[in-house]
């Protein structure tokens, strides 16, 4: 009987999370004080985040260990399975090898209580009593708020107001876990209170959202804010994905992938599964090909310009080296899904500033057509945010087949779809349009930047 | 670092089925015709299922062989963990060792597609088009439609309407897999019309569901009809679950446990994970207490009577001989949960009288406080009938605390309960409510009964 899932055991699961700055050719340029514009230092982010988080925010070391409290909470879920894509394969018809992490398996659903779990556990060690946060398709918050609920944290999230009506179900998922769940833009802060004044309907943003809960940490001594994406220790606690898989492929006697795909928000995800194998280019020579796969409703990577923004809609945070559409970018409602934020983080922005990676863009009915083709072909239902990887994968499977070469294609299935059955609903209803988004859209939001530019 | 998740590797998947009527002392008594009631014969149900599973139905083999397609579509999946469960024991600061057996992480996240998967294949072997079936929750209409979508055969599924309405992801979820979902009861067969003659609100049943269904496949050629649960051929799939189980426990060094606890509706989620354990009471004289949990509001083992009924409302089944509260007996809408059927399994049933299993009833309210619970110590939010197991646990595990001992307790989460946000909303908003089913409306229902005692 073909092997479909090659499995690790608890005590396989890595005891450390790899930093890819350590290896990087460029590092990222710093982060900026907006009103001086002076590089500034960690010291600056004291008010947001617990000191350990911060250090691993700086660091270049290249391994960071993991905490053994971290890796038992874990085994919860971990090491998830790495699937070989039979069905998909059939379907296609396709040469290529495709392997696919699986990251749904965790209790929230994605793979961000990867980042949750360590977050909440750096913060406790430092005597916090409550972290606020963003969330968008909801992903994020319930991972947090299942993380805090362990260590005993509060938990207050800001749930981007259109994801809050079309998702009840994340909202009650983290009423479950005990948190507080809030509709962003609120009432509850200034930078709330200040869109609702210009838009009473406003449909929130990621950016807003951030605004929000960053306002209600610093105004509270006991309380720090956290992230889901975009900042450096995010993206190295996911590597935990990647270097999972590069066991696993090694234990299922495969080559390297010729190809690794990540969908791509803020870019944890992306850099979960693929930072370790650029390791692999960086360290050793190796040539795989590393494609962040964003949505063409907001296409940062693809369509956005390289230069100094903030993290935020209302401009609280440091001025970050990003590809960025703008930080007042607001994308089309079209479906309440994540990978909406406005900007990279900044060692996805640098590396492929460097050419190191490749980003890729899919329309939304593309992305609904490889969602319903992988669950038809391998089961699993994936988030509306995985499809993009399953959009680009299935590109270079066809690619294959055309070309009649096989390669081998590993993206991450970073997680289930339980909770955006109304998505797939309006896909079959015809009511996802394709959207096109104008360059002169582009352009209006990019033109009302007034942070500094990168010299090239 | 302790060990949480017992593995398997996908070859140790077993290769058989148990089924326990080779080892039951008194076998079940035969199904008779409604009109004759004479015994009937295997013949009588080919209208309804291919003949594979018909053999299975009837066989007295104590092992069913597992085709290899099986099994490989098992692995999608399978083999399922077994975890220890360390945070829920350290809140519960017993004793006891609790471990469970997660079957939430199938495609459609349950234990149902154990036995979907066989069935579609089945019936695809014997050329079969179509597979019409009910479903309540949405739990065995979700696994029916992926496993039929695998095979490329049609799928119909008729869902109690109190469900269809509260759970509408169930029903998009089925629609990804193809399938197509009319509320029941419905204006497409004469069962449903003659319900909704006499109510027209009716929030339907089970019961009426499988009427539906039936007809809709006797009546067409290429179509025949599929169970969820109660038949013997059902139990006989789900018994993956506990020869994996014994595995585990094998390869963890440990006893076998003292008390095996499973939720129960129709009696294939206990038979799943106890029968294999009851063969050890069988084979070895071991003394495994085995507890089907049932809800207090649809409590045919603990407060039904022993005889013959339909399996359906509108008595198109053979008579069968079981504990039930009455084939028209329809559970209070408290909330749309499975688990609502009025009768159980033939095996199941024959097994309590001869008291070689116990049963335990659990109210609407308890029930949540311990999938709360769990969900708050293991971080999975499990199905509101994963929760009756739970309870049961929680019982023993408490028992244990007070009498001082270390017993070992393992019971079936049967399911995640991502689709059951609703009613975990309610239950925090108050609106779930103890429900007293009087001893008047037992009687009532089971005095209306015209079929066949069983002779004591």
């Amino acid at each position: 009987m073909k092997i479909r899932k090659i499995n690790l055991e608890e005590s396989e699961i890595p005891e450390s999370w790899y930093n890819i700055i350590a290896d990087m050719p460029n590092k990222p340029l710093p982060p900026l004080h907006p009103a001086t514009l002076e590089p500034i230092g960690p010291d600056s982010l004291a008010p947001l985040f617990p000191e350990a988080l911060i250090k691993q925010e700086v660091t270049t070391d290249k391994w960071v260990s993991i905490p053994d409290e971290v890796r038992h909470m874990y085994t919860i879920w971990r090491p998830t399975p790495l699937y070989r894509a039979y069905g998909l394969e059939k379907v296609l018809d396709t040469p290529a090898k495709i392997y696919y992490k699986y990251e749904g398996s965790s209790p929230s659903g994605s793979h961000k209580p990867n980042t949750a779990i360590p977050q909440a556990y750096y913060n406790k060690q430092e005597g916090i009593k409550r972290i606020t946060t963003e969330t968008g398709a909801g992903q994020w918050g319930s991972a947090l708020s299942f993380a805090c609920q362990h260590f005993g944290i509060a938990c207050e999230v800001y749930m981007v107001r259109l994801s809050f009506n079309d998702k009840p179900y994340r909202k009650i998922m983290m009423n479950t876990w005990g948190a507080d769940v809030y509709p962003s833009p609120s009432e509850r802060t200034a930078a709330g209170r200040k869109i609702l004044e210009m838009d009473p309907e406003s449909p929130g943003s990621l950016g807003i959202a951030i605004s929000e809960a960053v306002e209600m940490a610093v105004s509270r001594e006991d309380t720090k804010y956290a992230l889901g994406s975009v900042l450096n220790h995010v993206k190295l606690h996911q590597t935990i994905i990647g270097l999972e898989a590069i066991k696993q492929l090694e234990k299922a006697g495969s080559d390297m992938p010729d190809i690794v795909i990540a969908p791509f928000g803020g870019g944890s995800n992306f850099a979960g599964l693929a930072f370790p194998f650029l390791r692999l280019n960086l360290e050793q020579g190796r040539n795989i090909r590393c494609i962040a796969s964003e949505p063409a409703s907001c296409p940062k990577l693809t369509r956005g310009v390289f230069r100094y923004d903030f993290g935020d809609t209302a401009g609280m945070t440091p001025l970050l080296p990003m590809y960025t559409l703008g930080h007042d970018f607001i994308p089309a409602p079209i479906h309440a899904g994540g990978l909406r934020y406005h900007g990279a983080g900044v060692i996805v922005s640098q590396l492929l500033k460097d050419r190191l990676i490749e980003a890729r863009a899919h329309d939304n009915i593309e992305i609904f057509e490889a969602g319903v083709m992988f669950a038809r072909s391998e089961g699993i239902i994936p988030a509306p945010e995985a499809n993009h990887g399953i959009a680009t994968a299935i590109q270079e499977a066809k690619k294959c087949r055309e070309e009649g070469v096989s390669k081998t294609i590993l993206f991450n299935l970073c997680g289930h779809g339980n909770f955006d059955m109304k998505a797939y609903d309006d896909y079959f209803a015809g009511k996802i349009k394709q959207h096109e988004l104008s360059q002169y859209e582009i352009e209006t939001s990019i033109s009302k930047l007034e942070t500094p530019l990168i010299p090239t």
